[in-house]
């Protein structure tokens, strides 16, 4: 049976908030047949969510008789499953749908929803879970594969976005490329991949080089990132990737604007300059690297703001910079292009 | 009842393969009343592991009827259980005997484990399961407590055996110090703590800052360091310890001699020069930070190499350097003694 998608975001029907929502609705449009908030009136994605058209937002299940599918479509600091989303799943659960979740919290440790699934044959699927016991070795990691590496200054920048549209870019041009996913929603999207931030500390680097390994046989691998170096969360997850996937060429992504850490807004981001430094310090430790172009997050920004930015980045790190949705990622694929077999 | 400590170390009894029981023997020697290992002759244990004078190394459980917990005496790469140790467990669980392990493997996710211990009774303790889920907060730390740090070149080189040396060299110089406690054998050491490698990625940095918060009424928190941030495998859990513990001092720990990483033998390790700027451009993106002192371990050197190499640290790093067991850590306790209320 082919999969129909409801996407839950119970009051939480944003760009910023539904991070999940938002690319799969982007990415996997074909198999998405509604999202589910009983807090917002009944419209059209694209108002809410800024992607999506016509698909419609409803506010209860039996909207969409069709769905077969609940995710839930948002991945908050934590990872736990907001008390407002229960009611919700539950009725999913009964309604005999599967649940998916990239939660930390697993939907199959919750007994409540797992006795409900019991007797309504769901399947509760937490894209997290994982049992991830390799350590990284640095070994047979081939040279014919180009490793494309998207790191940024901060969370939710459009790493995972910068390394589909540079994938697709380079698919669109004839080179064998695949997308590495890390997190919860890249894995959606791409249909596999390991979701990091979730792994055991120890395993970190030996569950990305594993990827690795199972995909060298294409022409290039884009390897999501996540978090940023200097992150007072998430650096462990981004240095583990970093050393996991030994990149031979980084991407730096960033959101124009932007000066606090999200979620640690007390925490000043650090200058680009500083952090591109030790991107290369860290980078380099392990395998030569270097920087080849810039993604612009230009969303909150009009056209004159941005086109100035992308002046003066292009400048600064002489390198090409855009915003791959306001334009498209053209510069950045005819920059990683360039490398192959460099 | 009182803790009398059996440690298993089957077929792996030397110091470099059995890191957890030399240092339960030398930290909680008043609680261990031998080591089981079958493939040796009964003996003492200071020949084996050098340390632990006569406490006897027996080749049964029954050779030493008073034992009532078993304890997994190593921590190999990877955190399996041996085959060869199986049977050991089995046979003190039949006979009552409580199981501690810091394993990734989880003795109580082993069905034959938990259903023999079910039968008699056995308590099995799994030092490495955690259930951490705070993201770092970056409040409320404060600035009161002299937040120590130990790192190094590579792992097994002596962070840990280091920072336990300070601890109580600053507590008999009467300083109100208290160790942090990473790992599963510093957790057995010191009773409490964190086994950050065992943390899910997203939380590796929040679970240290929360030893911090519960701590820091001290003066001191000496932050037992794990890995390095060059490590091919650790490096995630190394960097998210310095972003989770934010160290005011540093302290550089090495082994004499070590040119490889250990246990990614065709990996050379970096210069010290250069992974001091690494740590230091790591370390300063969060809190401001220095070096105060150098811990070598100097076992594989004669005496004559040590002080040779001693001199040439000193001169190069401007600091105080010691081998903590050749010498004591005098030095060292001296230079982050300094730095309380600096």
């Amino acid at each position: 049976m082919s999969r129909k998608i409801l996407i839950l975001t119970e009051g939480l029907s944003s760009p910023n908030s539904a991070k999940t929502a938002c690319s799969v609705i982007r990415y996997r449009r074909e198999e998405v047949v509604g999202v589910l908030d009983t807090t917002v009136m009944p419209q059209s994605c694209q108002g809410l969510f800024e992607v999506g058209g016509d698909l419609p937002v409803v506010n209860s299940v039996e909207a969409v008789p069709e769905a077969n599918v609940l995710l839930i479509g948002i991945a908050p600091t934590g990872g736990g499953l907001p008390e407002s989303m229960r009611m919700q799943v539950l009725a999913a659960i009964e309604r005999g749908m599967d649940i998916e979740s990239g939660l930390h919290d697993f939907l199959a440790d919750d007994e409540e929803f797992v006795k409900a699934a019991q007797k309504s044959g769901s399947v509760l699927r937490d894209l997290r879970r994982n049992n991830e016991r390799d350590v990284a070795q640095r070994q047979n990691i081939s040279t014919e594969c180009l490793r494309v590496h998207t790191v940024g200054h901060d969370c939710s920048v459009g790493k995972m976005i910068t390394s589909i549209e540079i994938t697709r870019g380079l698919e669109a041009d004839g080179v064998d490329a695949k997308f590495i996913a890390t997190g919860q929603t890249g894995i959606l999207v791409e249909g596999d991949g390991c979701p990091v931030d979730a792994v055991v500390a120890d395993f970190i680097s030996g569950s990305v080089e594993k990827q690795i390994l199972a995909h060298q046989h294409h022409q290039v691998l884009v390897v999501e990132g996540q978090g940023s170096i200097t992150h007072p969360c998430y650096s462990a997850v981004t240095l583990g990737l970093l050393h996991g996937c030994l990149p031979d060429v980084l991407v730096y992504c960033y959101e124009l604007g932007r000066t606090q850490v999200k979620g640690v807004d007390h925490i000043e981001l650090p200058s680009m300059e500083s952090q591109k430094d030790l991107y290369l310090a860290m980078a380099n430790a392990a395998h030569s690297c270097r920087f080849v172009g810039v993604s612009i997050n230009s969303r909150n920004a009009d056209e004159r703001t941005y086109r100035k930015e992308k002046e003066r980045i292009e400048s600064e790190w002489g390198l090409p910079a855009c915003d791959v949705f306001r334009e498209d990622a053209g510069p950045l694929v005819k920059a990683v292009k360039a490398q192959i077999n460099n």
